[in-house]
C-alpha cells in the first residue's frame, strides 16, 4: 500500500506554539499547541517540538509519510532558512534546517506569519485559482503577504510585503518600529483602541467605552459596543477602514491584484471594517483599477495558522517538482 | 552561414515613433524615426512603420534574421497584445498582432514605456543580473516598472506599476487621471513646474524664474537656474526628491526591490535631484530595509526608448525558450 504524503505546519507564536499534521487537500489530521518558553534557549524548543511532532504522527498510525515541514515564525527568513532576533523570544539567530536535521530528513521552509496566510488562503481558502493577490493580516499589528503569478514575493532580501509599514502620516502615531505614522499604528487592533482613546478625548459623545480604563480596552469590547450601537466604537470603526482602504488602493498600483484578502482577528468584525473599507478602497483606486478588485474574508476555516504554515511546505514540495519555477 | 538574430524594437509615443533594429548585446544596428500622425487611422501608421522597418532590415545587408517585436506603446496591454484607447491618438482599440501580420511573421509584445524602460535596464543597463528591482520614469509624468525575480510584475489587470498614482496628500494638486494628490503631481516635470509655481506664489526670495510666463517654465530651465545658485529653483528640487524619496521607502515594503532606477528627462538633473531623494529615502525606509536599495541612475546609452522595447523582443524569445518560466 502506497502511504500518504502529509505536511508538518508550526506556527511559533510568542506565547504558544501550535502545530498540526495537513495533508494536500488541507485536511487538518492531527493538531497540538505547546507553550513556547521563549526565554529557553532554542534547542530546547526544537526538542520539545520534534518529540509533540513524532508523537502527532505516530497518533495517525501506518500508511503516512511526513514530506516536509513549513515553519510561520517572527522574523523568519524564507531565503536562508533562519529566525532572526525574534521579539519576545530570546533565540537570537536560529538555523531552523541545522535544528531540526537530528529529527528529521524532510524540506524545511518557513517565512513570518502574514505570507504563511497568502499561501493558505492560495493552497486551501479565498485565493484558491488565483494568481495575483494580496493578504493582510490585521491582528496586534498588519501583517502582510503578497502573491505575483503564483508565487509569493519574497525580494531581494526576504522580508518583501510589509505594508504595515507604510507611512500614513508624516508625523503621525509613534510605531513599535520606531517611526510615526505607520499604517499598522492606525489599522490593527491596537490601532483600534488608540483610535477610541483619541476619539473619547477630542469628543463628547457619550460612551460605555468612557467607562473602560484603556489597559482594558479590547479590539473585541470596542465591537461588542459597535454592535450594541455606541457612536464611538462605529466611528473608530469608520475611521479604521478608511485608512485602510485609502493605503489598499495605494497597494494596488504595485502588483495589480486581483483580490485582497483580510485575515485575523480584526477582520473577524465583518462588515463594521469591511464597508467602509471598501469604500474607500473604491472610491480612491487609480481609474485602470476600478472594479478589478474584490475585498475578501478569509476562507481558512479552523487551525488558519497552522494550514497557513503547511500551506508553505506544500507548496516547496511543488516547486520541487517544477524546479524552473523556483528562484 | 548562421544568420544572426536581431529585434525590432519600436517606441510610440504621441509625436514622434522612433524604431530600431537591436542585437542580443544591446547593440542598435540601425534606427530612424518617423512622425506618428496619431490622428490618422491606426492601419495607416502600421503601413508606415512595416516600411521603415523592412527598409531598415535591408540596410543591414544579408546575415541578419528578424525574431521578434517588442513595441512600447501608451495604455499597450501585455497580456492582450493590444493598445487601448491611447492618450493623444486617434485609434481606438489597436490589435498589434493583428497589425502587424501581415508583414512580419514573428512574435509581437507590447507594454508601456516605463515597464520597457525595466526591461531595457534589466538587458543592457543599470539592473544587469538583478532579479528585484524597480525603474521610475520621470518625464512629463511618473511611470514605473518592477520587477520581480527578473521578470516584469503585470499584475491581474496587465496594468501593474503605476506608482505615479500613489496618493501623496488627500486633497492634493489635480492630477490628469481626475484625482487628487497622486505622486506624478509633484515628482515629474510638470511637478517641479508646479511646485517652482507655488514657490513663487508663496515666498518673496529673489528668482530669475520671477520673470519666466509659467508656460515657457521647463524643469530644464529650473535645472539651469538652480545650478547658478536661484533659491527657488534649489528649493523646488528639494521639495520634489523629498516627497520622492518618501514614496519610494514606501514603494520598497511591497517588493524589497535591490535598486531604484531613476530614468528619463528629470533624472538627468542628477545630484540636485538624486541628493534629496535618497535622503528622504533613507530616512524614512523601514528598518529590515535600511541600507538594501541602491537609488542609481539609469546605465542605458544612447537610444534608450527604442532599447527597452526591444528588450522586451528579447525577454520574449528568451521566455519561448524557457515556457515555465512564463505566465
Amino acid at each position: 500500500m502506497q502511504s500518504m504524503e502529509i505536511v508538518l505546519g508550526v506556527d511559533i507564536g510568542g506565547t504558544n506554539t501550535a502545530l498540526g499534521l495537513v495533508d494536500r487537500e488541507g485536511g487538518c489530521r492531527a493538531t497540538d499547541v505547546m507553550p513556547t518558553q521563549g526565554e529557553q534557549p532554542a534547542p530546547v524548543f526544537f526538542d520539545r517540538l520534534q518529540s509533540r511532532a513524532k508523537a502527532l504522527l505516530e497518533g495517525l498510525g501506518p500508511g503516512f509519510q511526513l514530506s516536509a515541514i513549513g515553519m510561520g515564525a517572527p522574523n523568519a527568513n524564507y531565503y536562508r532558512g533562519t529566525i532572526e532576533n525574534p521579539p519576545n523570544l530570546s533565540w537570537g539567530h536560529v538555523d531552523l534546517r541545522a535544528e531540526l536535521a537530528p529529527y528529521f530528513q524532510v524540506p524545511v521552509v518557513a517565512t513570518n506569519d502574514a505570507n504563511a496566510a497568502a499561501l493558505g488562503e492560495m493552497h486551501f481558502g479565498a485565493a484558491r485559482g488565483m494568481r495575483d493577490f494580496m493578504v493582510i493580516t490585521l491582528g496586534t499589528g498588519l501583517g502582510s503577504g503578497i502573491v505575483v503569478k503564483g508565487e509569493l514575493v519574497y525580494g531581494s532580501t526576504g522580508f518583501a510585503g510589509e505594508v504595515g509599514h507604510m507611512i500614513v502620516e508624516s508625523g503621525g502615531r509613534l510605531c513599535g518600529c520606531g517611526r510615526l505614522g505607520c499604517l499598522e499604528t492606525y489599522a490593527s487592533a491596537t490601532g483600534l483602541r488608540r483610535t477610541v482613546r483619541e476619539l473619547l478625548a477630542t469628543g463628547s459623545e457619550t460612551s460605555e467605552l468612557r467607562g473602560i480604563p484603556f489597559e482594558r480596552l479590547s479590539a473585541k469590547g470596542i465591537f461588542d459596543a459597535a454592535q450594541k450601537g455606541d457612536a464611538i466604537a462605529q466611528e473608530a470603526f469608520e475611521f479604521t477602514g478608511d485608512i485602510l482602504g485609502r493605503k489598499l488602493a495605494d497597494a494596488v498600483v504595485f502588483t495589480s491584484p486581483e483580490a485582497i484578502i483580510l485575515f485575523g482577528g480584526l477582520a473577524a468584525a465583518g462588515e463594521l471594517l469591511f464597508k467602509p473599507t471598501r469604500r474607500a478602497l473604491e472610491e480612491n483606486l487609480f481609474s485602470v483599477f476600478r472594479d478589478t478588485v474584490k475585498l475578501l474574508p478569509s476562507g481558512i476555516q479552523g487551525n488558519a495558522a497552522i494550514l497557513g504554515a503547511a500551506a508553505l511546505g506544500w507548496d516547496a514540495l511543488a516547486k520541487v517538482a517544477q524546479p524552473g519555477s523556483n528562484r
